[in-house]
């Protein structure tokens, strides 16, 4: 068991800042030895911020080659935009090094292949730290399917119903600038799929047991047209942001239906430039016995037969009841970070699978087939809607799985372990 | 303009019964003239509550031909089982008859096309009774979308929420008998696919005007595995109800995309056989400006772009200003039937079309189109989830459409018209 981790943190935008705040800065455990950047004004703000809180001063690199390959690592967090994930991932595993990365997809499905050829050839662990995993109604709702409350499961549903419009586009920063997200705008405007699937499918995928006696077989996908960007543009944004030529293949929705060997179905729902009045991940778990449907961001209903119908957002009385023993834990010691804890959960269940040497609770066979939801989604959506085998990562272990991970942080199996303290002193 | 509309009425059944009931009985411009049923309890007891209403004695038979053929007959009403619409549709409009049947779909694509040869060959007018289309809600919607407050439309969604195991199962009749249906139990268990679609579907049609400058192109569709029936049966249904050894096609969840030739897309979902807390259609709308998204039965929620955010179930307020003209005046006599009126006010839409000589709201080619979304939902699933090419039963006519219905109840314009009150003295 390692004292301490040693980490490459990769990618320090307003996103891998704020982690690197919340869940990498006030724990005796870690220790970020390099800071890796390819703007240099973010990396130098970061190492004051760690400086500030009396850690040593790290090594600065703009070269992620660099970051990855330094003896004094463990492991490597990458907080990168979008479309780097991939190749940076890939160095890090040949590297030899635990690698994390942020959520996303595979630019092409090509890419899963060699990140599973790197993680069989190398060994390294390799996770997406997709925190919803982590979410207290999430964690709930996979203790209360792993407790037969529901029955069996038949049907699962999620989404990423979130109006960026504004965000995306044209925000005012605290300098009076304006700003706008060209990497995410680059995406919108290149590709036509599923290209945010993981916060709602992440607690799906375990909820179903995929890799882990089930898998996804197959998976089509459907966009409508794509307006709502550009009416947003024309009637919103002031001409100076370089935006006004730009156009979009991304349609406004985009629907996904997954089909696993267990005969259950998944539908996944991609929902970020219309008007909508709330966000949600429209998480849903359907049984034979009963179900969970999210409301919206705050709320949820449950229901097992026999109950009187009608009656909504009851989560608190289903919480007392079946709150998942790590954030009964994470709770009671009152810390409640971003997200409601997510982050910080599934960056320590990485720095804890770090410390242990054992796989990582979202494994990499977990992170690839996660990734692939992305070009599989813009294969089908590019075939008029036309069914695409989802290809097994595994090479068949799914039907005659490992022994799960022992670790409070698994999300196969539910594990109490008073030994490991959330947060350590 | 007639002043009397006669009607044989065929399929006395609960439903049939209640809607002869509720929206054929207390009109003084509808004659009853000829009652059908194959069971003839039913007809007899429905002939004893038209003459206790003091109405004319109806004929009886329970031979639809002679209904359909009879000389004193201006329209024919088919409220029988799912199966048998088709048949009796035909036979009605090749006697020249105006022709009304119950929701429901296509036993087989052929015969939608079947259909529209028959309306086409006799200029009989058909219309499907999807009381929904005259739904408070989705009347009121139609009225926004009409008047641009969600800008273009470019998603919409529609669902049947309605955990029926225990009606289709096992009720006790009030004479103590166990009730099981057969009819739809038949389906479920010989058929896999969108058994349900009009609710969800035909408000929807409208939204869109499918069939006036928009229409359907393609449609995929996927069920989850069926296991809700068979566990409820195992766990609840006493053995003497003949049901312990069906087997069931029908996935417990089956969501089918629709997309249309605006790019426009449309998910519906059927949901009979697990438990689930409310009854809800999920209607919503989604446009470049706006949306409406309902909760459940009794709660819708509407925004519009610069609305504060996280507002819930405001529907009272948009009732307010957006009331379809044909519900403000409905209920301002005061009449509230069943579904809130929409059962009352789709009747009442067909019983105009026939006193007026004029085409029906909801017409041929509507109906036939949406009963169509049945098989060819089914012939996706077949194949796996790949996509169909909807046909175009309007032979290219829905790119220049005819003046769209002038009356009241037209559900393609909002028209109003004081002269012909919707409760007939």
């Amino acid at each position: 068991m390692k004292e301490k981790v040693r980490i490459a943190y990769i990618g320090l935008g307003r996103r891998g800042t704020g982690v690197l705040k919340e869940c990498f800065l006030n724990t005796a455990d870690v220790e970020i030895t390099v800071l890796c950047d390819i703007v240099e004004k973010n990396m130098k703000a970061a190492a004051d911020m760690l400086c500030e809180a009396g850690k040593p001063m790290p090594r600065l690199t703009t070269d992620y080659r660099e970051a990855v390959g330094a003896e004094d690592v463990d492991a490597v967090v990458v907080m990168t935009s979008w479309e780097s994930h991939f190749e940076i991932a890939m160095a890090s595993m040949y590297a030899g090094k635990y690698t994390a990365i942020e959520v996303g997809i595979a630019n092409d499905i090509n890419e899963c292949y060699k990140l599973i050829e790197a993680h069989e050839a190398t060994g390294a662990p390799l996770m997406m730290l997709e925190n919803i995993c982590y979410g207290r109604r999430e964690l709930a709702a996979l203790r209360m399917v792993k407790e037969g409350l529901f029955g069996e499961i038949v049907h699962c549903g999620g989404a990423y119903h979130h109006y960026l419009n504004e965000t995306v586009l044209f925000k005012k920063l605290p300098n009076g600038e304006d700003f706008y997200d060209r990497f995410r705008l680059s995406e919108y405007h290149s590709r036509c799929g599923e290209l945010y699937p993981t916060h709602a499918f992440g607690p799906i995928s375990k909820v179903l047991s995929l890799g882990r006696g089930n898998r996804m077989v197959s998976l089509t996908s459907h966009a409508s047209c794509a307006k709502g960007l550009t009416t947003y543009i024309r009637d919103h944004v002031p001409e100076s942001v370089p935006v006004h030529d730009m156009t979009f293949r991304l349609g406004d929705i985009v629907n996904t239906v997954i089909t696993c060997a267990g005969g259950e179905t998944i539908l996944l729902t991609l929902d970020m430039t219309l008007p909508i009045p709330y966000r949600s991940r429209s998480f849903e778990v359907r049984g034979t016995k009963g179900c969970c449907i999210e409301s919206n961001h705050d709320k949820a209903t449950y229901f097992l037969e026999g109950m009187k119908e009608g009656v909504f957002d009851n989560e608190e009385e289903f919480f007392e009841k079946y709150e998942h023993p790590l954030h009964q834990e994470y709770r009671k010691n009152g810390a409640i970070g971003h997200h409601d804890g997510a982050d910080y959960l599934v960056c320590r269940a990485f720095i804890e699978a770090v410390k242990a040497g054992t796989n990582t609770p979202i494994d990499a066979y977990d992170t690839v087939a996660w990734m692939a939801i992305g070009p599989l989604s813009e294969q089908s959506i590019a075939m008029g809607g036309a069914p695409v085998t989802f290809p097994d990562f595994t090479h068949g272990m799914w039907m005659t799985p490992s022994e799960p991970l022992k670790s409070k942080y698994s999300l196969d199996i539910i594990c109490e372990d008073p030994d490991t303290p959330i947060v350590p002193q």
